[in-house]
């Protein structure tokens, strides 16, 4: 697999559309992936993204103690794991291993890389004023990668109970917006 | 065109997979539209929304103000009144006029439903204290209606730069997601 950095610029590019990603963290060795939709860009660089991790979920006390998570954007030939990570807890099962996920060091973080996705985002908690009343945690991208051997990456959308859109063509208008 | 009430509790539905949305405002008899993809579900229900506004744009003032506004989800029909929606300023041009947009009352806010959406969702200002240092406002969505004749509604997805992903095809997976 291939690994090439991204312009920290260019981050909003792969959030804004709003595909389903998967957040990994590490605390003491222990690794976890938990699946995430509520995400947004807040600013455009540095890159800040705004994301929803519930209390009841084992990835919101390692994020709250370790302060770093990546964000790795999977293609659609990874539903079926993306929805087994979904459907089980890290306080039951080791996700990497039961989901044949390849964990591989981040640069700037402790969290691990997944390697089976097209992008991975290294992050740290910029904010956590509102994760006692929203669960929100504000993240600050350090370090963006993308695979440059995937031409045609598709992401999925996730629209409730299990169904995900895929993407499918896309139009060029002309625009003056970022 | 038919409008149907959406339950609150089906709205993270429409907008967790990150559509492009319209956000339209009103003041004094003046209303305004912008395009936004900074947004992300933060709760369920009653459904809680989070988008950033920058205060570079027209709305904002208007929605500290008034603290009301409509999500409206254009489908890919709209795509250039989308972009004509971005590309200009409510400073300058009456978008709605503009661009051909319909406005219809709302029950909940005075903020105007746009009646070429497929989804409207009618919103008031739940929490502005993230909005000085991040313009980021928390919306509590009071009413929710989609077009119940649209059965193959495709939606927008902004990558950049006047490139949007159009939605494809669904796929379904065993999930206990919600």
């Amino acid at each position: 697999m291939q690994r090439k950095a991204l312009p920290l610029a260019e981050v909003y590019r792969l959030l804004e559309p709003g595909p389903v990603v998967l957040l990994s963290t590490a605390r003491k060795g222990q690794t976890n992936v938990m699946t995430m939709s509520w995400h947004t860009m807040m600013e455009f660089e540095p890159p800040l993204v705004g994301c929803v991790v519930s209390n009841r979920n084992f990835t919101f006390d390692i994020l709250k103690a370790t302060k770093e998570c990546v964000i790795n954007i999977p293609t659609v030939e990874l539903a079926e794991k993306v929805v087994g990570c979904g459907n089980t807890s890290g306080r039951d099962v080791d996700k990497f291993s039961s989901f044949h996920l390849t964990p591989a060091p981040g640069s700037q973080v402790q969290a691990p890389l997944i390697e089976e996705c097209y992008a991975n985002l290294e992050c740290r908690v910029a904010d956590a004023k509102m994760v006692a009343k929203y669960n929100f945690f504000v993240l600050e991208v350090m370090k963006a990668w993308i695979d440059p051997s995937r031409k045609r990456p598709r992401m999925i959308h996730h629209t409730g109970r299990g169904a995900f859109i895929v993407d499918g063509r896309t139009i060029q208008l002309r625009s003056a917006m970022k």
